[in-house]
Parts: C-alpha cells; sequence; structure tokens
C-alpha cells in the first residue's frame, strides 16, 4: 500500500489518514508531496482525479478522502476494530466523526494547522462557535473516558479531531480541564508525537496555509 | 425511528439521509422543522447538540450528520446492501462519498439547493471547478452503468450526489450526455420525484438559502 500525503506541517486530512496505520502498526509506504506543488498535481491526477491527499492505493485500488480511506482500512484490514464495537457507541462515534468531516469551515478557514508555529488570531463568530462546540464533544467524552480516547480505544472519531488539538495548541486556545485532558491524551500519543516530530523537520512553507500572527 | 428534516425545498443534508429511508421502505416518522426558526433549535438541542439536521433517533440513541445516518441504517437494517458489495467498487463509491460530504464548499455557497425556482447565476471559478469535477465522476459512472445508479445498484453514493443533481436543474447547468443521463436517472426516480413534490407544497422562503436572480 501507498498513501500519498502532503506538507505534514499542514496537512490535517493527511494526518487523519495516516493515523489509522501508525495505531495498527500497518505496513506502508507514504509518499509524502509538496501541497500546490506541480510535483502533487502530477503525481495524483492519474492515480485520483480529485487530485487531493490523502490518496491511497491498495492493489490497483485508489480510495481517496481521510474518511473513505478511514473505512476502507477498517473494513479490510481490521475487522472493524477502529470503531468502537457497541452500535451505539459506533453511532455516536460515526456522528462526531462525520460532523467533523463536513463541518468547521470557520476553523479550518481561520486557524489552519501549522504545527510548528505559535500564532495569536483574531476570531470570528463563527470560529468561537466552532471551537465551543468542539469543547463540548471533548468534554462530555472525557466524563466517560478522562485521559483516554474519545470512546475509550482509539477510534476513527479519534483521527477526525487530532488536527485539531495541534490547531488549538498552535494558536493557544485555552480549554477547560475536561477538553484538555483530551488534548493532552491526543498531543502525547506516540503517533502524534512522531508525525509532530517529522513536521518540525519540514522547513518549506505554504502561505496559503499560513494565518495569524507569529507571537513573541 | 423518527428523522428530522429541515424544508425540503432548501435542505440538502436532509434530502440525503431521508433518501436511504425511502429507496429501502424503511419505518420511518419524518419530522419537518423549519429551517433556522427558533422551533428548529429548541426541538433539536435536547437530542443533538449539534442541533442540525438530519438527526434520527432510534430507540433513544440519536444519530447525526447524513453520512453517519447513512452508514448507521445501512449497518443495522441494511446488512450492508447500500454499499457495492465488491471490497473496490465500495472502496471508490466510499471515496465520491466521502469527496462530496467534505468539499464542493463554492458549489454549496453560489448554487443552493432550491427546488422551486429556476434562477440564473454567475459562476466563480471555484464553482465551475466544482461542476466539472462532478461532471467528471457523473460521466466516468455512467459510461459503465448508463440510465442506472452510479455503481449499478442504488448506493449511499447516489444519496450524496441527488441534491447536486436538483441544483445544476435550478440554475440550468449544461451537462455533457453521459453526466445528463445519470442526473436524469436521479430526478426521475420515485424517490426524488415523492421529495420534489413534497418540497413543491411548501411556501416557505428561507432567504438564507436564496442566490441568484430568477429567470423570466
Amino acid at each position: 500500500m501507498q498513501l500519498y500525503i502532503g506538507n505534514q506541517n499542514y496537512s490535517t486530512w493527511s494526518l487523519r489518514a495516516w493515523l489509522i496505520f501508525s495505531e495498527f502498526n500497518l505496513d506502508v509506504e507514504i509518499i509524502k508531496l509538496r501541497l500546490f506543488s506541480d510535483d502533487f498535481y502530477t503525481t495524483l491526477e492519474p492515480i485520483n482525479p480529485a487530485a487531493k491527499v490523502p490518496t491511497l492505493v491498495d492493489q490497483g485500488t485508489a480510495v481517496w478522502d481521510s474518511l473513505a480511506i478511514l473505512e476502507y482500512i477498517n473494513e479490510q484490514y481490521l475487522d472493524g476494530l477502529a470503531w468502537p464495537k457497541d452500535i451505539n457507541q459506533r453511532a455516536k462515534a460515526r456522528s462526531i466523526a462525520a460532523e467533523m468531516h463536513s463541518g468547521f469551515n470557520d476553523l479550518r478557514n481561520e486557524l489552519p494547522m501549522n504545527i510548528r508555529a505559535t500564532r495569536g488570531v483574531e476570531l470570528s463568530e463563527g470560529a468561537r462557535k466552532d471551537i465551543a462546540r468542539i469543547e463540548q464533544i471533548w468534554a462530555e467524552q472525557s466524563e466517560l473516558h478522562w485521559g483516554e480516547w474519545l470512546f475509550g480505544e482509539w477510534s476513527i472519531a479519534d483521527a477526525m479531531f487530532a488536527p485539531v488539538a495541534l490547531r488549538f495548541q498552535t494558536y493557544g486556545i485555552e480549554l477547560s480541564a475536561a477538553a484538555k485532558a483530551y488534548q493532552q491524551k491526543v498531543l502525547a500519543s506516540a503517533s502524534m508525537q512522531r508525525w509532530i516530530q517529522e513536521a518540525s523537520l519540514e522547513t518549506e512553507v505554504v502561505v496559503e496555509d499560513e494565518a495569524g500572527e507569529p507571537l513573541e
């Protein structure tokens, strides 16, 4: 299998897909492409006409979009282990994962992932609402599974929210104790530490994904 | 089961979730809430803190976001029938469904679903790209399954693209023969005819979802 990803400093969707391979120690070749470069498009277009990362190629089949890759790997290689076993818990995990997948546009636009940076940013009302909703989700699950993943064991829901933990760190977003407990769990995990380390070695600046003012 | 939906004239996400119940004749009570009304929020907030439609309640469990509802119903009531049986076909169906679920923001903003209306609209470059990509997806699948659903049998991918068939009609978007064959299949289906009929009986105007100029 080959997983095409973008710059690790910036590419939230790449991180989401990559996490399932890391969490379950699945064998995969990572091919990193510089976001918005010519090479990015000429490499991806013949494989995935959407020309976006992440794109997975498994035995000649292309799978793209983070959530489709996560569902595919879960079915094909994990026998369903990457969602909670209980149907009601799985329904909730899928609900919050899909909510993150389709929404939170103000958060995405105003607080782009930028792992290496520490920034101050003016938030719109929409972005504040997005942050409050994420805080609510994290706090609710923390009360049930303090210091653990959202549903106790790691699940695809955790993959979907992982970049947000990094965004909140970059832009200095204050969280309640319960939400912070989850953020800290995410940031301290071995997979995330490895991704952060790899991102910190990158030097490319992608201006499209830079926002806010550097803090002194 | 209860499915909470918004105005049928405007609510694309409601339509996507509703379709699986209609296509598989599943017993469900439909509760329609007027988008952006006080009643909308006071009804939904205690059930689903995201306070969005569609929201499903099944035996006390709330499931929200169209894709999560579709996956839930597929697993819980359809034994997987709502995705293609073949793993490679399922991977592709999930890829394009997820691509629609997470993207096409310019299309969403500039061509909101408005079933009753016929409108002219100025398109941005982003919206043109969105339309071209959808046309490409539809044409590619039409060449394989002319006059049928995207993967032959109806699947969740068809639910995800259904509102776009209506948008293209409202705003007079010209399509290739292959893409148009799929659009016509969607619009002529019994489920869509029923939804369109119900939408046409609505009289509420939701200004947030009105765009473009009426055609003479």
